[in-house]
């Protein structure tokens, strides 16, 4: 197991995960010590498994300092079937709820809101090709709003919240998806949280949501039930076959993530790795970041060239060089490193590095 | 890898996987040949994944002998999200479905399909305790139903359709979770046919949907657009991140199962297999099987004993001997064999061994 060649890898998710955990869980794939079964064939009603969802639960429970009020959920479906749960969910006859748009995936969530009651975009940055957030004055929130979307970290724009928008007595629904557990998160101040597994807490198959208990009421018994939350917390995520396999997975990158010294830690290594990363793209004027500066993402670092042909060029050799996954999303061109929680410094060095020669010898 | 202890595992899903798929997805968890990172870590928009994808439709594609106006979908959510985007899409306004109820999961999905629509129950053996499946004289069948919902095979009640009903006109809809694959499939009988993965296909976190071309017109563009048949297919089930270890690890099992002879020759073997559990459970009386035998499943073998404490005792040492999972569904009690198509032959000796043994003692 020691010879594997492995590239850094710097696809926006699914993404790098912790070598150590991928490890484990090649260790034990055939059985998981004393069980005498693998992981992939473990009954979900088994006693092996609802430890494993008990302990992922405790882990993100710790990491996050989570206040006991709060509901924690294994879902399928990733942050697109979010986007109407939500609404389904919380979004009650009669009232609005607001959606701060800051990107192609708040974007759909939107449009998915609004096939099911009423929207008000509070702000939105698309005429800035969301290259930045709006300021808290430009938000134009609805008194008495069902809940304010936003979405902590635009994974195609390269942009992040560094504080969250003040949105008064409104529940704050957030898409943290891309930037879930790269730093302290404060859960008090939001009535719903979630995040696919994909980019910093997994593999795909797995979306974690933090739902205030207060909020479950809200759900219509008329809904269809895999896609009720008070259905799936009074379940405790087990009302049908989870996705086991990647809840096991999930787990184990919480254990590691605590092994690391946590969310505090995990911030320190975060900011220190886009740190780096920007101030390369800032050195000369060779490389453009794409975002506001005030706004930029510590998890997907966007930027370009002079010209496509040399974006093109660039993407290529980084390949060549064992640097994979920088192509910007299909939608906005040019580069995208991202980074997130397993992403090695290492990696950041040698892109760094790469860049560097690939100035000195087009530049 | 040698010295691993692994024990039967009879659980109706998750369930036991081959073996050689499992040691494949050991071998190559840190990084897949020539790609140089797991397959936890490859982007569903990457090449890697794309063929991976590919191969693994083909391959259902191959087993099925299927005709080429059907798609196939990998989808999130298993069976119970079925029960709801089945009628979601397909029973359009003013139609009515038919529903056969057969058992547990059938009365859950006709419970999801009455929030959305009206529905028929074109027959019921609930009076029987599910413990039989309704004769072709028995159904109640509607006039230009939008659909007739089926369940092929009852996994708590341990029957199984040993032929399709005849449906007319109406679209077959067949919920073939637990015996999907074990057996050669006529889909060009069916409007659509859904199947959890965690039984007979592979790994708990993929829902496998087969749907005729034409019934995707019934989509509405108001559907939640995760939920919408057409958009699924129209993506080819990459609308969003789709499930992708658990595709990868179902078609290392479609490759096995073409490996092995395909359908035909899976039918052989579990026919043998549940022939000589049956055999046993029928040879003196001690043992009761609860299906009508001529509705008895060859996936789910449903037997009890004389008393509850009897059958709490073989459990126990059954358990103790290497036996696992023989426990029936916490609704019905008794103990269930399930033996899909990855469970080996040798087990099911093992078991009739063990019942042999505990009916000398017990007797």
């Amino acid at each position: 197991m020691t010879a594997v060649h492995r590239v850094h890898n710097f696809a926006p998710g699914p993404a790098v995960m912790p070598l150590p955990v991928l490890e484990e869980i090649q260790r034990d794939l055939l059985a998981l010590p004393g069980v005498g079964m693998s992981i992939l064939e473990v009954s979900h009603r088994s006693k092996t498994f609802e430890s494993i969802l008990e302990r992922a639960e405790a882990d993100i429970r710790t990491l996050a300092n989570m206040p006991a009020h709060y509901r924690v959920l294994f879902l399928q479906g990733g942050p697109s079937l979010q986007f109407s749960m939500v609404p389904m969910n919380l979004l009650t006859e009669g009232s609005t709820a607001d959606y701060i748009d800051t990107g192609s995936f708040a974007d759909k969530a939107i449009k998915e809101a609004r096939n099911l009651g009423t929207v008000n975009v509070a702000a939105s940055t698309k005429g800035d090709h969301y290259s930045r957030l709006p300021s808290q004055s430009e938000l134009e929130l609805t008194r008495g709003a069902a809940y304010v979307h936003m979405t902590s970290n635009n994974t195609i724009e390269g942009t992040e919240y560094k504080q969250l928008p003040d949105v008064g007595d409104a529940p704050l629904v957030s898409d943290t998806t891309s930037n879930m557990f790269s730093r302290p998160i404060d859960v008090s101040r939001h009535g719903l949280i979630y995040a696919g597994a994909q980019k910093n807490m997994g593999p795909a198959g797995v979306t974690v949501v933090i739902i205030r208990e207060d909020l479950l009421q809200r759900s219509q018994k008329s809904l269809p039930t895999m896609l009720n939350y008070a259905v799936q917390a009074e379940n405790r995520s087990l009302y049908n076959t989870p996705p086991t396999f990647a809840v096991y997975a999930l787990g184990l990158v919480m254990k590691w993530l605590l092994a690391h010294g946590g969310l505090d830690a995990m911030a320190k290594v975060n900011e220190r790795k886009a740190s780096r990363l920007y101030a390369e793209i800032d050195r000369t004027g060779f490389y453009r970041g794409t975002a506001h500066k005030e706004n930029r993402s510590r998890m997907n670092v966007t930027f370009r060239l002079a010209s496509e042909d040399l974006e093109k060029l660039f993407i290529r050799e980084a390949t060549a060089a064992g640097l994979d996954g920088l192509e910007g999303h299909r939608s906005v061109g040019g580069m995208r490193a991202s980074i997130y929680n397993a992403f090695p410094e290492d990696g950041v060095d040698a892109l760094v590095a790469f860049m560097r020669d690939f100035e000195r010898k087009q530049g």
